[in-house]
Formats: C-alpha cells, sequence, structure tokens
C-alpha cells in the first residue's frame, strides 16, 4: 500500500478514541457491573460495553458522518452497506465479555477501518496493560514497539483455540492442535489476536463474528499471517463464521492433515 | 494456627530468594534459551530452570542445613524423607516452561514450606508481571494487597482445566466445565492458582507434581478452598497425581455430578 492512500489521519484519530475508552474502562471497572443478558448468560452485555460503543460511534460521525459503521451492539440496520465500496468501521466496544465481567481483565477493546472496501488498520487495545496494537501501511506495532513476524514450526509453537472446537475435534483441529506444544484459550479473540501478534501463539482458531476478526485480521495480514473461513474463503465481515488465523507457511499443512478446506 | 507457631523468618527469608530469582529471570530471560529435552518436547527444560534451582536451594541449605527439599530438577535421592515429619521445601524454580521458552511470559516460580510435616506457606511469584503471592498464619496476599475470599457459583464462574483432561472428558469433568461460563487454559500451574486466589477463575483441575500444587495448595487452602485428589484423598507430595482445588461449597456438586469422589 502507497503511503499517499493510507488513511493516516483517521488512524491517528483512532487511536485516541480506543485509548479514551481504555482510559473510561479502567477509570470505572471498579465499579459495580450492571449485568443484562442477552440470548444466554454466556453472552454477557454490560452497561460498559453500550457506553464505550456509544462514546466511539459519536467520535466517529462527529468527524466522519458519511463513514458505515458494524459494531456489535448495532441493529440489523445498521450493517447493511455494500462492503465492497463503502468507508467503514468495525467496533468491538469490548472483546471478551466474560473475562470483563469475571476477572474484571484480560478483555480488548477493537476497532478496525475499510476504505472503498480496502482493509487499513485495525486496532486492538488490551485495556487492563494498556497495550494498543496498530498497524499502518508498513509495519505493525504494540504501542511504540514495532512487532516482527517470526512464526516457527507447530511443532515448536502453541495454539490459541475455541473450547467447542477443541471438545468436539472439529474439523480434526484437535488432532491438528495435538502437533504443537499445546493449546491455549484466552476467551478473548482480541487477547488471542494481541498473542499471534506477538508470537506468544502460532495460530488462532476460533467462531467469530466480524467485530470479532476485523481488527486482528488486519493486524495479522499486515505481519504475513493468513485469515480465512474453515471453508477457505474469504470471511465475509457480515456472518459469524468459522475462521483461522494462521502463518502462510502452514496453511498447506492444515489443509492437508484437517478438514479445513485451501 | 497461632502466630508462635508460625515460620514467620523463613518466610520472609523466602520471599527475597523468590523475588532474586525473579530479577535474574527477568535480567537474563532476553538471552538466547538453551534448551534441552527431558522425556519428550512438551517437558522443557532450561539452563535457567537449572540455574534458579541451584540459587534457591543453595540459599536455603545455607541457612537450614538440616531442612529437606524436593524440586522439579533433583535427583531421586533428594526426595526421600518423612514428609508427616521433617522441615521440608518444595521448589518449583520455573513453573510453565513452555511459556516461559515460547512465550518468554506466563510462568512463575513457587516455593512451598512446610515444619514438622505441617504446610506454613506457599510462595508464587507470577515472573514477568513481578506479582508475589505469599500467605502468612492468617491472610494471603498479592504483594502488599490482602485477598479476599469470595467465590462465585459455578454458573457465574471461570474454570482452568487441563487440556486432556477436557479433551477426553477425564472424570466427566468436561461436562461438569459446561455448567460454568468457561474454560481457560494457560499451561501453568502457577498462573492457575494465582488467577484462583484472584477470584479470575473458581476452580482448577490437571495432572500435577507435587511442586506443581503445593504452593498453590496452602496459599489457595489459607483462603479456603479444598484442594484433593480426583480420588479424594489429601494429595501426598510424593506422586503426580490428579488435582482439584475448588471452593468447599462447590465441593458436593462436583461429587455428585462427576466421577470425582469425595
Amino acid at each position: 500500500m502507497r503511503d499517499n492512500t493510507f488513511a493516516l489521519k483517521k488512524l491517528e484519530q483512532a487511536k485516541v478514541w480506543v485509548r479514551e475508552a481504555g482510559i473510561f474502562l479502567r477509570d470505572n471497572i471498579h465499579q459495580r457491573l450492571e449485568i443484562s443478558q442477552k440470548s444466554n448468560f454466556s453472552d454477557l452485555v454490560t452497561n460498559f460495553d453500550k457506553k464505550v460503543q456509544e462514546i466511539i460511534i459519536e467520535e466517529i460521525l462527529k468527524a466522519y458522518p458519511e463513514d458505515k459503521i458494524l459494531a456489535e451492539e448495532s441493529g440489523k440496520n445498521l450493517v447493511s452497506f455494500d462492503r465492497s465500496q463503502e468507508n467503514f468501521w468495525i467496533l468491538d466496544p469490548i472483546d471478551g465479555t466474560i473475562n470483563f465481567v469475571v476477572q474484571q481483565d484480560n478483555f480488548a477493546v477493537m476497532l478496525a477501518y475499510y476504505e472503498q472496501g480496502q482493509a487499513q488498520f485495525g486496532l486492538i487495545l488490551n485495556v487492563m496493560e494498556d497495550k494498543l496494537y496498530w498497524n499502518n501501511a508498513h509495519h505493525v506495532f504494540c504501542n511504540n514497539r514495532e512487532l516482527v513476524y517470526n512464526p516457527k514450526e507447530l511443532s515448536e509453537s502453541l495454539l490459541a483455540i475455541n473450547s467447542m472446537i477443541y471438545r468436539k475435534n472439529f474439523y480434526k483441529l484437535t488432532d491438528f492442535s495435538l502437533k504443537t506444544l499445546g493449546v491455549r484459550m484466552l476467551g478473548s479473540a482480541g487477547m488471542a489476536y494481541a498473542d499471534l501478534l506477538e508470537g506468544k501463539i502460532v495460530g488462532y482458531f476460533s467462531r467469530l463474528q466480524p467485530w470479532d476478526y476485523a481488527a486482528g485480521g488486519i493486524l495479522a495480514g499486515k505481519l504475513g499471517f493468513v485469515t480465512k473461513t474453515f471453508k477457505g474463503e474469504k470471511p465475509n465481515l457480515t456472518d459469524c463464521q468459522y475462521v483461522y488465523s494462521l502463518p502462510q507457511h502452514l496453511v498447506g499443512q492444515l489443509v492437508e492433515e484437517t478438514d479445513v478446506i485451501l
């Protein structure tokens, strides 16, 4: 990507908005959490979730009233736009809501931006550690530290995997995981993508909504990871899909040894 | 336990030794790790592991030459002593060796002390976050912060569980885990016990060596958790056993709904 086509101004603004959301969350996390329930108890939504979403959406629309926004707590009417043409944002105000509620730790704010349908940048804020993962046109950073891509072989690596996938050997991915040094389950896509970018895990397999993988997929892609559905497609930024992120050099082995399709 | 029977002097010394080990590890972790293999690649031993063990054992024996020591890297000849009578220490120089090697994060130094066979204190140092968990005769602390025991019901909690146990529904514990909000796999008993003490998880199920559960079991017990084998016994501080730690009020439900015995 050429520098002069990269949305640098929006990146700098977005970093401020996400960091402000992080400050708000850290300042208020020890207040009593008012927990509401969505479809079930595993899908907790807090008043903080909604509040953070309101803050960031307001900032975006104040600066860019024409931009589209897809966010976890949005109604369906906000998500209908042409993902191949529009300038749009994908927001997860609190990723890892259960961790947020139970642990008050290990959760993230995530924001991704696409210009005329083209991925520009992803932001993942590890809120409690105040670590912001972001990319520009060329590189990926954690705060001011540039991250390097140095993925190892499966046999020398750890894997993050969704518990249901692991429990059921879904797509033979549990078998695949046994070729690694072990699995890690963190309960947050943002935490998993942060570990992927840091080289703490080599791959991530889960069932994800667009706001779960948008920022992580952009960041990981900028480093050299592939992000695809288990059926070999580019994730569609619309539906909940089975999605993985893995170094390019391990995709052949994945396709050969599991039911995941190239 | 009455204050005048508690090994307070040894506690203060042990805190210094463990913190010194932590400083050594943080100062040297980015050196190239020389990795050796024990029985298999999942059982990595590093030169750091051995170095930390040497340092701490030397300190203990310099101050208390009569004390016995059980440590992960010890030969068999060091582990034969009467656990019901002796003054002894149990040391894990680096718990979570794979995390240490792969992630350079999420590992612990653990040390436990027993006087005339009676558990006195446990120390768990989260090395990279420099958080020391410890207990005196009455309370449990993380650095200078006293920890409180406020375990929730299963349905509002997270569980840490060994991946093999989870994969195989061993003792029906995967079924049991499905009554919680989810499972977490951290790859380190020390990290799991730290999360248990902090209330971030409500229980922990794994296959553990004495040095994996000694410090954690003492600390958790001081707060109010039960630590037992899956066969209902007190762990014997000798063999590798299936061990759990859980709040007392959840043990009945565990025994009723799984193959774990009271």
